[in-house]
């Protein structure tokens, strides 16, 4: 059975948006994934169809109702569903590669795309939500992290990138970021390709990408290298 | 004048895509920013209209040629143009929202939408392509990166998210995640919303709801606060 994503929204059209071109898009025509999207509107029952309300204590914005929300996770995913349910929340654990990997090997997801000032705590609790950040910045709702989460996790899938391509050398797949890379012309306005990578010397190649990988993840990241010394120390 | 974003792409057709709905829409229809994108592959010169080529030294996928994308820069952000120029990329620095902030201050971006194995180290230097990264993990392009970022900025332009939402309690405006979030009916299935919420004394919602801040923060992300506490002795 392929990947299956159940994606909660009010903006149902913005779905499935760039994720219906090239990589993530040839791989949805060939059926590697499928998406459905569930209007949480649709799952009101006032007069009004209201989807949210003040915050209880006062405050600025507006809360997405727990009755409602709950009503369309039971419809998108009910009992038995062994799909994780995720709520896109910049209060979320943050995404990581490895995370993106596990999801990419399971069922499929339930993605609730959050909006307004937040979603009402009870139906986090009461529906089990993982929240899950993409990113340390806050978003007017949760639907374009739902797919940049979604496109991370379709090229993963088996038979989405085809080919040699490992994604063994790519950043973050070793805890570093990957070294530079460069292609024809030899030189780019007086900028030679460095003599290393047309030596025909691959084990001086290697050396040297690895040297470049470690060198700009210490510069520009050395929170990526901790984290791998405190695993290897844990 | 208004923000200007200019997005280089090989997936035009990407875009506005979900930053053509709701606040980001609006926004856009108003005149509030406005979109371009450039086709990358426009300035290509061989037959074959070529933007990639395999990496000097080997290894799988293609990387972006810098002669064909230093073309596209160059006719997208001549001379003068005083906006940053962004290369989306798992390398680069992490997005925070205090560069979000930063960057909605600004006149615009210039975007460049990375694909394949990556892009030719020569044309970042070159072009002083300012690397940025939108989260520890690997997608199969740029676009969604750019699509996440722009939404995040565009938020913040003035009038656009209007009325009295001022932002300062959201997530890592304090470098604290959000608290949680209630809203009516009193009771959802036995769960009630807190009794302090409920209480009118705002004096003691506003120390509750910044407990729950810290305990929450502490719990997931200890390192926000790491992060705070670095800073306060720096």
């Amino acid at each position: 059975m392929s990947f299956r994503a159940s994606l909660l929204t009010l903006y149902p059209q913005m779905f499935p948006g760039p994720l219906s071109v090239s990589l993530a898009g040839r791989a949805l025509e060939r059926g590697d994934w499928s998406l459905e999207t569930v209007q949480i509107r649709d799952f009101a029952t006032d007069r009004h169809r209201s989807v949210d309300d003040t915050p209880a204590g006062g405050g600025a914005g507006m809360v997405l109702k727990a009755d409602v929300l709950a009503r369309a996770i039971d419809h998108a995913s009910p009992e038995g569903d062994a799909r994780p349910r995720l709520l896109m929340s910049p209060r979320g654990a943050p995404l990581t590669q490895e995370r993106v990997r596990a999801l990419a090997k399971g069922e499929g997801v339930v993605i609730v795309c959050g909006r307004f000032e937040g979603v009402d705590q009870r139906v986090i609790d009461g529906r089990d939500l993982e929240e899950v950040s993409v990113g340390d910045y806050v978003l007017s709702g949760g639907e374009p992290a739902a797919i940049v989460m979604l496109d991370a996790i379709v090229r993963l899938l088996p038979g989405v990138m085809g080919n040699a391509h490992s994604g063994q050398s790519e950043s973050f797949e070793n805890d570093l970021l990957e070294y530079p890379q460069y292609t024809k012309p030899q030189v780019f306005e007086a900028r030679p390709i460095p003599d290393v990578l047309l030596s025909g010397n691959h084990a001086e190649i290697d050396r040297w990408r690895r040297e470049q990988a470690e060198a700009l993840t210490m510069r520009r990241r050395p929170d990526l290298r901790e984290r791998k010394k405190n695993l290897q120390k844990g």
